[in-house]
């Protein structure tokens, strides 16, 4: 995995950010929050923390300037922007987390960001065992959950960039027959880096049964005609993230897929048209499952029919049963039911939408039906 | 970020590993060891957890079998050891940190995963915040640092691996004038894959005043005739880790690089001499440093001298000062001293180094000089 580069905004974006962020600290009665690994600390600051054992992390008080603490090697990386935080730069043989227990001391309840290395919580408890910990998902979630204008046109672009790829594989540009899955899934992820995006977040290939396992790793498994590929990938582009599944089938499709396809449409396109302003995340999930179910196929569709997207590939709002939070206009999902019929094939359909006031807005075009290829 | 397949070893030594694991845990008394993220579940099991915010953790007991808590969904793509651990698939809809809990109720020391996502740590906090947590490092760590001879030859096939691409590197197949930082690093990735590796796990390429930022990332900078390029990657090849970093001069260098360089040379073959059975970490970061700072160059030696290296491609043990640990025979980690003067030029030598009774073993060969190009 290369590290990746934020692509900068205005400092004033980043200071009107901590400062709803420390708004939001102090209505949940939070005196600190610690960001490190993840998209909470580029949201707010336009840096991203290396996945190292060396401890990045932002340490954000309720009141006043929030400060970076950083492994000295990688200081001369970060942009700097001395109104939005200021910079602790640690040497090899310093404990950056006794710096972060300083900066927070008296502190009774400390959220962290949700994919910090465990180690520095577990470093952190030794020297604050009596904080209450909470998710710093719960106070920087809802900013970056209800995307701006300029953040939707970023998630139309990136999506615009995924559709380039699909459109190149319903035309059968992307060779198929004869190729392993994880040729093809090279092949997907090089076009997804040439039509724009920055670093390639996964691209699923799954032939025939093996499109039955919704997170199947492609593999030395040779593609044959006349069976089904299914195709999941996205990326990054411009700090937004892309995803989309579509399923082509090597040649004339049995009836039995014919028909489960079709109940895989209705059910994708029932779910999209439900995802109003208002409307609950779980009844947009329930929305593909009760077309799936009452095709007979409820027990086949294992998994949830979406997750919140933007600078991270899953993040909230999860379209999922019990989540009984409402959609607001600016929250961006996938919706992409599937049906898996376990040793046989499965199928996914999934699209990029954004709620809005004039109602649903699709990121992803291409055509929905199941392109049969020569 | 792809995900990874681990590469299935025979069932026994799963088991034979688990039950030093166990053995360890109650001599340290720990009730509960929670692995997710990172390497030491694959190591222990051979899976690889997806890292998502759906939770996949492998439980072990101080006795008795260990349970695989994964998402339904991702279930199909495990290799299962019904001797090794127990799957414990949950729903979209159930909460997989209660079942850890249930898992876990009345352990009084949990070890949990340095890479684990903190907010599994957060909420496991609720059901259990009496119990003392500490890093399941402790308890794997000791194991996973002594590479048997099957690892140390998985170990040197990823270093030739990498050899073959510094060698391109050298030759001046990778061409480099008037292309961009990033452009030669896409190259070098490919040629890792091309070479054998499964993934890339960084590619840095910094020319002149970049190279002295040591974790620089390699951006839209024209590389230009009259320079020095530094070059530091590695991958993942059939699970163990290759990384090295070599330098290259366009064009004559100056005396002051030369010179420079001849430090960093012999800094960097004092600290392999040194890296004995017996010899402790610091003594071997201690032999690089004393030669680059008897030089003047010290202030400009910011890091330590390495870290470990097998599955993963930063572990245990750390060469650096205040590691007061013996080497043992089969500790493997990289030798990599560095000069880095702000704002003019860097430079960086590393070889990967197992100890062995027979004295320190290079995993890598290739000329050590500052190769210059035309």
């Amino acid at each position: 995995m290369n590290s990746r580069e934020s692509h900068a905004l205005p400092t004033h974006i980043y200071e009107e950010r901590i400062a709803r962020v420390q708004k939001e600290m102090k209505a949940q009665n939070i005196d600190a929050l610690l960001l490190s690994v993840g998209h909470d600390l580029p949201y707010l600051t336009g840096y991203h923390a290396m996945p190292l054992e060396r401890l990045t992390m932002l340490v954000v008080p309720q009141d006043g300037l929030a400060t970076l603490i950083i492994p000295r090697l990688e200081a001369p990386r970060v942009a700097l922007h001395p109104t939005v935080f200021a910079l602790a730069a640690w040497n090899e043989t310093d404990n950056p987390v006794a710096l972060v227990a300083k900066l927070t001391k008296g502190a009774r309840t400390v959220s962290v960001g949700d994919q910090m290395w465990a180690r520095f919580l577990v470093e952190l408890l030794a020297f604050a065992p009596s904080a209450h910990y909470t998710r710093a998902v719960d106070v920087v979630g809802p900013l970056r959950k209800v995307k701006t204008q300029s953040e939707i046109e970023a998630l139309q672009r990136a999506g615009a960039a995924a559709d380039r790829v699909a459109t190149q594989l319903q035309s059968g540009l992307i060779p198929l027959v004869g190729r392993t899955e994880a040729q093809v899934s090279a092949d997907i992820s090089a076009r997804l880096l040439e039509e724009g995006h920055d670093v390639v977040n996964f691209a699923i290939v799954a032939a025939g049964e093996n499109a039955a396992s919704p997170h199947h790793h492609p593999g030395a498994r040779i593609i044959r005609h006349g069976e089904i590929v299914l195709c999941d990938f996205g990326g990054t582009m411009a700090d937004y993230c892309s995803d989309i599944t579509r399923c082509v089938h090597l040649g004339t499709p049995s009836q039995e897929i014919v028909e489960a396809y079709a109940v895989l449409q209705e059910a994708q396109a029932a779910s999209v048209a439900s995802a109003l302003v208002g409307a609950t995340c779980e009844s947009v999930d329930e929305a593909a499952r009760r077309v799936i179910t009452e095709a007979g196929f409820g027990e086949y569709f294992v998994h949830r029919t979406g997750h919140g997207i933007g600078m991270e590939a899953h993040e909230d709002p999860y379209i999922v049963a019990g989540n009984t939070e409402d959609l607001l206009a600016g929250h961006a999902f996938s919706i992409e039911p599937g049906i898996y019929i376990p040793g046989r094939f499965g199928m996914r359909l999934e699209d990029i939408v954004v709620a809005t006031d004039q109602g649903p807005l699709a990121m992803n075009h291409v055509s929905h039906d199941l392109v049969v290829l020569a």
